[in-house]
């Protein structure tokens, strides 16, 4: 047979819908109506997925330049954050902060803890200084999702900014920009939202913006003043070239993503989570997350004592070609991580189950056949899934 | 009839080839064998397109970024560095420059002229402080192609490194990046390569790594050690999450590139901007370009006397379809600028300028019918490609 293409079920990118795929067929000028209604597309839908009314900024690049934009376009050197930092993309925020001479406090977690609002309240009451409090949604190196509406409430009647990361979490994880108090919201489009990667995009609020006025953090590509008044221009436009083809494949991706409803995405996203952890749990395995009922972007699986995870994921994308990924950072090794957010339906789900049952036997770690691809029918089962 | 879709004969993004935009169609995981074999694919083509052996880095974003990341990762605050100024983009170096607290020396072109060898050399032997010269190997907003190969041997003996934007003259005008002595060349996907917009790349010198060395400013998603890094894992990553499609349309533009031969390449673009000249010519306007025989990324058409450029533009794009590009900057309605760096052939150089010709006369520009197609017909014929 010939070689068929990788089927992903990594945090990212994830697969994508052949008809999103499809939409980079077309390349409209990007100086013109038909690429600005493209632009204002995208805005209105995030916003409507996102619910914000905030400004939102489309960005050529990655979810780590959204992070750095965020840095750099609300801050200033000797400026003070706080970051609770869950893992590796926490680490990150720390890193990118640093280099532009931004004085970082950080809450650090065991990784595979939650964010803790009163860790937050305290440090805030210990140190009026601190401008901004900065989190990932979903971590995506452990699979937890920090719960943004607690985390927000803390942060409702305080001066400090309310800095998000749900590059990895939006779209399906629950999320409300203005209801729950977020300053900057750093999103992606090449996970939940079902399209390749390439965008990054970031919602502002009026305090954001304010923050904005007084940074003096250099920046060209990412100045959000200048994201600003392109996309207010009519037709829409970008101040740089963009990646056309990738903005026309996230125009309909958000469309479908609208057609299922936000709300029933969630819903899908929390009950594939929990059939892939009772999948894991009933082939003798653990999971790294500690809140794991709200691990619904990815499962972060341990490795059983004496395999190194990324021997399993090795297995599994070169005996069944689908991809798992391994550990990042302090838990290379130790655990590999099963994606499913985005464009994924229980078959999935019971596809990878049945080749990480069989990937283990291989491996020669004894499971009880079959126990896994039940366990998860039952999940989707009870939750009219199947 | 359904709308078709536009024909871009913009200075970039450019028309695609249908076999480059098919290979978006598939999405492979960004850390693997098999798109690791993309990114090495196309580092090697490049290397030998633009005939160097220097590391060649790829970025996710527009060819802007690919500015900003030359400059950041080359000089620090207070460094002084001369810009050959001759356009739009030679003001965007000096923007990028200024926003890092980089001191610039500018050497200001009358829109339309080209950067001298001399005046580079005078203001280097008067200011020995200087580090590097910045300068277009094409100026969009004009048309001109620079001599790179003259300014390069102004540069050979002295100790200045040499940038140069190639963004839109790559792939159309002559570029020996090692045997010129660049030390570091930009580019990005969407122009003469054939690609959507989405990909810049830089090549880096000896000389350049050395600078970069003690570099200052500070830089986090365009840091070139960072991208280093990962290009040399085996299999090639990219730090963080790449516009894979575009990257997988780009391996295949690049191919293409290399079936022509990028000598012939070279050919067919001098031949398609002397008929594109001709034409315009034989309309009766004036080309923007002073140096126009070396004019084969872009045509820059000065405005008959009391017609707006942009209207021009306007017309040709609602009547016919055809993206032309206005004027930018100073030179706002004064000029159009018709594209012809990439996927062109003869009969799109014919049917731009009868569909100009037409305009002109709805606009109420006397012309002599056929005239501009007929004149580009005889450049074609006299050079084997009618």
């Amino acid at each position: 047979m010939a070689e068929r293409h990788e089927f992903i079920m990594a945090p990212g990118p994830t697969e994508v819908p052949p008809e999103v795929l499809e939409a980079q067929l077309e390349l409209p000028y990007h100086r013109g109506p038909r690429f600005g209604a493209v632009i204002k597309g995208c805005v209105e839908a995030l916003q409507r997925i996102l619910f914000t009314k905030n400004e939102i900024l489309l960005y050529t690049g990655s979810g780590s330049l959204g992070m750095e934009s965020a840095i750099v376009n609300l801050f200033s050197p000797g400026d003070r954050i706080l970051v609770a930092d869950t893992g590796n993309f926490g680490e990150r925020f720390r890193k990118i902060a640093q280099i532009y001479g931004v004085d970082v406090v950080a809450i650090e977690y065991e990784w595979g803890r939650n964010a803790q609002p009163a860790d937050i309240a305290k440090a805030l009451d210990g140190d009026p200084s601190i401008k901004a409090v900065l989190v990932q949604h979903s971590e995506t190196s452990t699979g937890i999702v920090n719960d943004i509406e607690a985390l927000g409430a803390v942060m409702r009647d305080r001066p400090q900014l309310f800095v998000v990361d749900g590059i990895s979490g939006i779209g399906a994880a629950p999320l409300r920009v203005d209801d729950w108090g977020v300053d900057v919201l750093i999103g992606g489009s090449q996970k939940a939202l079902m399209t390749p990667p390439g965008i990054a995009f970031v919602t502002v609020s009026d305090a954001a913006w304010k923050a904005n006025e007084t940074a003096t953090c250099p920046r060209f590509y990412t100045d959000w003043q200048t994201a600003l008044s392109s996309h207010r221009l009519d037709p829409a436009e970008t101040p740089y070239t963009p990646a056309v083809t990738i903005f026309r494949a996230f125009a309909k991706a958000l469309a479908m993503v609208e057609e299922e409803g936000i709300e029933n995405a969630w819903k899908r996203h929390a009950v594939l989570g929990k059939a892939t952890r009772e999948g894991v749990k009933a082939l003798g395995l653990d999971v790294q997350t500690e809140e794991s009922d709200k691990a619904c972007v990815l499962t972060a699986v341990v490795a059983p004592e004496g395999i190194d995870g990324a021997k399993i994921s090795k297995h599994v994308r070169e005996k069944f070609g689908i991809i798992f990924a391994p550990g990042q950072g302090r838990l290379k090794g130790k655990i590999f991580r099963i994606g499913h957010c985005g464009y994924y339906a229980p078959r999935d789900i019971l596809m990878a189950l049945a080749a990480l049952e069989s990937s283990l036997q291989s491996l020669g770690f004894p499971v009880k056949e079959g126990a896994a691809t039940s366990a998860a029918a039952n999940v989707f089962r009870e939750n009219g899934l199947a």
